[in-house]
Parts: structure tokens; sequence; C-alpha cells
């Protein structure tokens, strides 16, 4: 049996007690952090905490070698595999339970905190108003200048629609800008996002067309942290702020129903006249 | 404090560890199970698991007299709001959150598992390639037969951009097509929805739209439970199978990518002639 264990959003505690048991009665435990990482806890901690041992596997060793993973999951052998967030979230991971069907394995599957979920819930806007999602990738990493066509796609698609858009931020572990790098961790902040999103859609014309240049980004950071900072504002002025730790998401809303526009303003501090009025 | 916390998906398991600690520190514990509810447990299943009382309010008690609640989590207090899947997913939560901060009653949210999670996890369908979601309201719900127009353009919508839509089915607690009624408690199955929606997709013109008349369905049921169920086929033939216990959901899917269709064929035993092509 490989089950597959979502360890949510934050810390050791943010498991639930079904995937706290999962680990606990394995024979073997793995993980990646190369995906997503809990950004208020370490692989140490986690240890400790759940007493057990954890195999930490780097992106090729999960898609180059997934056979030993499989050999521990075989025949009666009980093997997790932990990541953060949910756990098969990733396209690669889907495909280990691929090739785990492919060699008759049974799998399971035990669902963790999203930031998908944390981003509605802790800024107010509404789950169900939500478009398709974009991830911001590093400008390096997608081998341009500032944002990806795709990405503005996505947003002027939504806003068209009256549509919130989430706007993961990029995670570069194991790879950095010149190539693998064992030791490069990076993570997008939202300042940073907010300011490649500014230049881009306040010249674009994307934001005219939902009507007005001065877009409106939703900051979330540390979600599933006890002390998570949503902030609202112009995404230009969002640019100059700095909302400290990782990991950061950023939402660029569309309409704002009058129960989402309170939220940000008494929830969040959103100064209201860079709000468009609430539809 | 009040502290919304969500009790994921399925049974007294799928909170977080991190909630099952907010829950026992509590000085009260209130919860309400008309937004959704915990197929795989009981109230009292769940008192008697983490050691506490729970007090389960219906809508009116939570949305006409919200006070008693945050009278609970006023100066020293320390309450407890209880919902199934994430605490804030609806918005009779938020306007709680925003009541609590107009008596400047500090609010925390841990997070829970979320079924838009679980329907990508376990379908194979990727995450980020999800549109807008919808909900699919039984036909007296919404005054008229079949299905809304609002639903149907949501998917056409989606599958214009090649996007999957998630539709949540409808439940009713507390209210039955006579009206108020404390006894009713109704959740529609994804065959009855299958049913709906091929009426009206095989002959509105939306199917034909994007590439067929043979609308596909992926059904999703007991979601975050030992045992869920995954099944694609075309809505037609979904609508004649049983799906057995709720809470069920059902995905319109978009474009599949060549791993997703693998993985519907693979993981869920979709019949190959049923699907459209990989994009």
């Amino acid at each position: 049996m490989l089950t597959f264990v979502g360890l949510g959003l934050y810390d050791e505690r943010s498991i639930t007690v079904e995937g706290r048991d999962a680990l606990q009665e394995a024979d073997r435990v793995f993980a990646e952090f190369y995906t997503s990482r809990l950004a208020g806890t370490t692989v140490e901690a986690l240890e400790d905490h759940h007493g057990v041992d954890i195999e930490v596997r780097d992106r090729e060793g999960v898609e180059q070698d997934p056979e030993s993973i499989l050999d521990a999951a075989a025949s009666a052998g009980d093997a997790v595999f932990l990541t953060a967030g949910d756990p098969m979230i990733s396209t690669t991971h889907v495909d280990l339970r691929l090739r785990a069907a492919d060699r008759g394995i049974e799998t399971r599957i035990v669902h963790g905190t999203t930031a998908e979920a944390a981003a509605a819930s802790l800024s107010g806007l509404q789950n169900y108003r939500f478009g398709k999602a974009t991830t911001l990738p590093f400008p390096y990493a997608h081998g341009g200048e500032g944002v990806p066509g795709s990405v503005l796609e996505t947003i002027a698609d939504n806003r068209e629609r009256g549509l919130h858009t989430l706007v993961y931020l990029d995670i570069k572990v194991g790879t950095g800008p010149d190539g693998p790098d064992p030791d490069h961790e990076e993570y997008m902040t939202a300042d940073v996002a907010a300011g490649l999103l500014a230049d881009e859609l306040d010249t674009a014309g994307v934001a005219d067309a939902a009507g007005g240049v001065d877009t409106v980004g939703v900051v979330v950071a540390r979600a599933g942290s006890p002390e998570p900072l949503v902030a609202a504002d112009r995404l230009a002025a969002l640019a100059d702020r700095d909302f400290g730790e990782p990991l950061h998401l950023l939402v660029v809303p569309g309409d704002l129903h009058l129960l989402e526009h309170e939220a940000l303003v008494e929830l969040t501090g959103a100064p209201e006249a860079a709000l468009p009025d609430p539809v």
C-alpha cells in the first residue's frame, strides 16, 4: 500500500489526525519538499513530533527513481509519501500513483489543507468566485522578461468574467538561475510579484479592460500559520511593502461583492479608496 | 477569541491536529451542519472522540442569533465554531467573523481539507485547470425546471477555455420542498445530477460548442473517506448508475491533458471510448 499524505499548510500540526495515524503506522515514510514546503517546521521537527524517520527525496529521486519508493509499498509493505498541502496537487505525484497502479500496488490519498482554500478563507473573497489559478515564475525561470503572457491572459480572462485569480508564486528548490544547485532555495515574495504584475497590468491595458489602471492585489502571507498576514491595496503600493517570511500568495480580485468589499476593508485594513466599488 | 475550525471532509479524524487541539482547549464549542456535513460520523461520535461538548446551531441560530456565540468568545472566553470542510467557504461565516471584528473579538482560522482539492486529487484532473465552480440546486429549490442557466453558462464558459468545472451538488438540511422543516435532510446524488445535466447539455448545444454531444462527467463520491469512489463516463451513462452513500460531487471536464486522460482510464476505469482524445 502506498498512502499519499498531505502535510497541510504550515507546521507539524497542519496534518490531519488521519494523516498522522497513517504516518505513524507506516513501515517507511518518504517526503518531497520541492513542489512546496512547510515554512513553520523542519524535517527534524516533523520526525521528532510524530516519532518517525522521514526519507526526503529530491525531484530526481522521485521522478527518475520511483521504483525504490514503490518497492517499499509492494506486497506487505506500507509506505507513506508526504507532500506539503494536498498530496496530489502536483502532476509528478499523479505519475507516481499511476506507476503504483501499474505494479498492482494499492494507493490511498489522505488529503491536506491547501493554499487555495486558505487564500479565499483568510481574505474573505468567496471561494466560488475564483476562476482558473496561475503561477508567476521568476523571470529567469521562464527565459524572458517580466510576466509570461499566459499569466496575464489568465488574469484578464478571469476579470472579464468578474472572477478572482489566485496567483501562486514561484518556488525554486534545488534549481537556481544557473541550473541544478542542491543548496538553492528561493521563494518569490508578494511584493516582488505585485511589482512585476503592476508594471504589466498597468501598461498592457488588461486593467483598463476591467475598469481602471490601478489594479488591486490581495496578499496572503504565511497561510495556515498562527499569525497569517492579509493585505489588500493597489499592486503598485503592495510592491513597496514587506510581508515578512514566505510562503506568500497573491490574489488579483475580479468584481467585489458587498461582503467581500467589507471583509477586505474590515479584516485586512485595505484603504477603501484603493478598492473598486462593490457590485 | 473566536476560532473557526474546519472539520475537513469525512469523519472525526479529518480535522487537523491543530484543529483538534483548539477544539479541546476551548471553553465552548459550537458547530453548524447546514452548509455541509460529515458523512462518516455523528455529533455524538465527534464529542466522544475529542472529549468535548458540541452545541449544534441551525441556520437561524447562527444568522439570527450570532450574539450568543460572540458572547462566549468575548473578553477572556475561548470559543470554537466548527464547520465541515474549511470553515470560511460559506458566506454566512464571513458575516460572523465581521460581527466578531465589530465587537473587538479576535478571530483565528484553522483550515480544513476541502471537496475542491479532493475532487482534483482523487480524479487525477489537474487542480490548476479548473475554472469557476458552480452548485447544482434541486429543481424545486430554484423554482424552475431542470438546470439554472447560470450553471450551464459556467460550464460552457469553462469548457470554451478548456477548463474543468467542479459542480457542487445541492444539500438541503432544515428546509424541504415545502419550506422550513427541521427533520428534512436531502443530498443530491451524482446520478441525479448527471441526468439533469445530460438532458440540458446534450440539447442546449453547450456540448456541441465543446466538440460533441456526449458530454463526459467525473463522479467523486465520499471524498475523504477510506474508500472514495471515482467514476468517469458519459453523463447519460452515469445517470443510470448508483454511487452509494453521499456526499457526491460531479466534475464536467474541459480538455484532457495526456496524464489526466491516463488517470481517468487507469485509476477510475473510465471507458476510453467515452473520453475525448487527450490534447
